[in-house]
């Protein structure tokens, strides 16, 4: 096992009715950015049940945070947040809202003359953030429960992201409720991307690190098992809730504790989202299978062991095929061709693209922009 | 599932060398009591480590935290942080030294007439606690990284534990090499004890929380799959290192979030060690396997699950077989007769006991006094 240092202080509030717990934990003594996105909170009874809540705070309502959320839109939000003299930030909606409060909690007390340095340093200069509050009403990304955010700029199709410690929620509220109008599509890409956050800390190489091994496939089992339900069934409480849950420890970095991490996936993934504006999960899909094949010999006797502990076959190779038809089981394309996006052509900027930032990724820091364009290549 | 909140603030710090990393944990502007229990630190390089990362702190230290630590003991610690001026408690050793630590964190601030009264509200009236840090050098009970405490009390023979969210530690360091000077009885120990905080959370009933029932899995097969080396194996650091950190995540609350929990286990195994002084994993396995037997109709679900995932046995009989084989293979009795106890007597003190205090325990509620007392009988 590796030494590492563990730290999560934020407070899960989980359970049906949970919302109205924040009102003892929303400042009243400043103002409050009540962030969102594209207002489907307001057709699912969240926007009141928030507001009923925030009774008694001096509330801002700051909306239209986008999917892949914007660097643009974030610095609108920051000059909301100085103009009303905001000190706290709840975020009401899926990831993207809350990498979006994450990153304007930092950018409102950046003291640099960029803000897109926060991103450009990946978080290391960041010194201190506005506290953040979540509400959470789509399952997926784990920003809920981490000090990550994932931000895009798009007047340079750039997509960065940053850690910090500093922002780590507060409180996040997961109410399974709230997932009940979710489209279709919103739940099989929370799916895909929580299943792919676990892989990224799990497919790997053995590293003496059983329990850790353990917990990731209990995350990996219980997701392949609650799919069909979350699909299905639209006002499945339990179902719905076990998928939360699931999410959020898939990402809150626990099960990373100590274990060689690949994340190349992500990180070659999120160049497509900023290419070709896929959805995040959907280029995440695309990207795996390709990094597995690709990097087959070092990741064997991990991908033979969630093989046959998680789909009861012998091989790695039919891991991988398991893996495949468990995403096109939700639906789930997994090549570009499906987009019919050229893959050489994608190569071709992903390479560009991440030689001029000299990348290299992977547990072993070996997918170089060769070889990353190499695995988009094979995705077509 | 269950609706829960779950906050757990605790910095792990985990691996060879950690120790050094409290060097910028501790403060250097008050007092720093420097907690610890017979002196075994002082043979195995651990205090060393300690008061080289305590450098430039101005250090008391207050040794003689027992096993079963006492109230008693924690009383003259609380006088001498008062007389010092402590600000800070760094606790290093086993459960017995932290739940001292967080008793005397507690007490000290206590504006209350009589300190007790905090074991016999069971925390609810604790308002504020000195900050507390700890080294932890034997895996076991979870204090780590909990609210939780035990304390003793010579005098009347009472076993009391209380919970405040203020003794939380603010960090644990997790140095596996620290359990290489161990002896055999205490890995022992470690293991049932566990072993059995997971089937605390874990043994009672069918819940819809399938990720929890696994991730509660993961632990008791990693336990037992680590049990051997972890005994036989002295410096072996994976081992150990595995057995740490199970132990850790067996009771920082993470895996009883959303489900039900029983606990009858240790409240009358509390009363065996107050009685007889039996260290408490030997407690805990007298009585595991009378609760179960005395609840297997009530049980017989998620025992079968137990038995099917872990052992690989159909029913919940052979999954209590295999469990007190468990321990015998460990070298951990499990019957009273194993210490010259009379079962008789002994159900016959828990009685009068637990009908002095109105107790009631378990995940249903119906662990009477009467109940608790057939459960000792039958562990002769």
């Amino acid at each position: 096992m590796q030494n590492f240092t563990y730290k999560n202080p934020t407070e899960i509030l989980f359970g049906k009715g949970m919302i109205r717990e924040i009102a003892g934990r929303v400042p009243k003594d400043t103002g409050v950015l009540f962030l969102y996105g594209g207002g489907s909170i307001k057709k699912n009874g969240v926007y009141e049940q928030v507001t009923a809540a925030l009774a008694g705070s001096r509330v801002t309502e700051f909306c239209g945070i986008e999917a892949n959320p914007l660097f643009e839109t974030c610095l609108k939000a920051v000059e909301t947040v100085k103009k009303e003299k905001i000190g706290f930030i709840l975020a009401v909606g899926g990831g993207s809202v809350l990498d979006a409060a994450k990153f304007i909690a930092v950018a409102a007390c950046f003291t640099g003359s960029d803000p897109w340095a926060i991103l450009k340093e990946r978080g290391a200069n960041v010194k201190a953030a506005l506290p953040i509050g979540t509400v959470l009403t789509l399952p997926a990304t784990g920003s809920e429960s981490n000090g990550n955010s994932v931000i895009s700029r798009k007047t340079t199709q750039e997509k960065l992201h940053f850690y910090s410690p500093h922002v780590y929620p507060r409180f996040s509220v997961l109410d399974p409720e709230t997932t009940f109008s979710l489209p279709a599509k919103q739940l099989r890409n929370g799916i895909v991307d929580a299943f792919i956050h676990v892989m990224e800390q799990y497919a790997t190489f053995p590293a003496h690190a059983p329990l850790q091994d353990r917990m990731a496939e209990s995350l990996l089992q219980t997701l392949i098992e609650v799919a069909p339900a979350v699909l299905k069934k639209h006002n499945d409480y339990e179902s719905r809730a076990t998928f939360m849950w699931s999410a959020t420890l898939a990402l809150n970095t626990l099960i990373g504790c100590g274990v060689p991490q690949d994340w190349s996936t992500h990180m070659i993934a999120h160049e497509l989202t900023a290419f070709y504006g896929l959805d995040h999960a959907e280029t995440l899909a695309i990207v795996l299978p390709g990094v597995w094949q690709y990097k087959l010999t070092a990741k064997k006797k991990k991908l033979e062991q969630y093989g046959q502990r998680v789909w009861h076959v012998k091989t790695a190779k039919e891991a991988m095929m398991k893996t495949e038809a468990f995403f096109h089981s939700l639906k789930m394309p997994t090549r570009l061709g499906d987009y019919q996006i050229s893959a050489k052509e994608a190569a071709r900027k992903v390479r560009e693209r991440l030689s001029e930032r000299d990348s290299v990724f992977g547990e072993h820091g070996d997918i170089t922009p060769d070889a990353a364009s190499k695995i988009v290549a094979s995705r077509g």
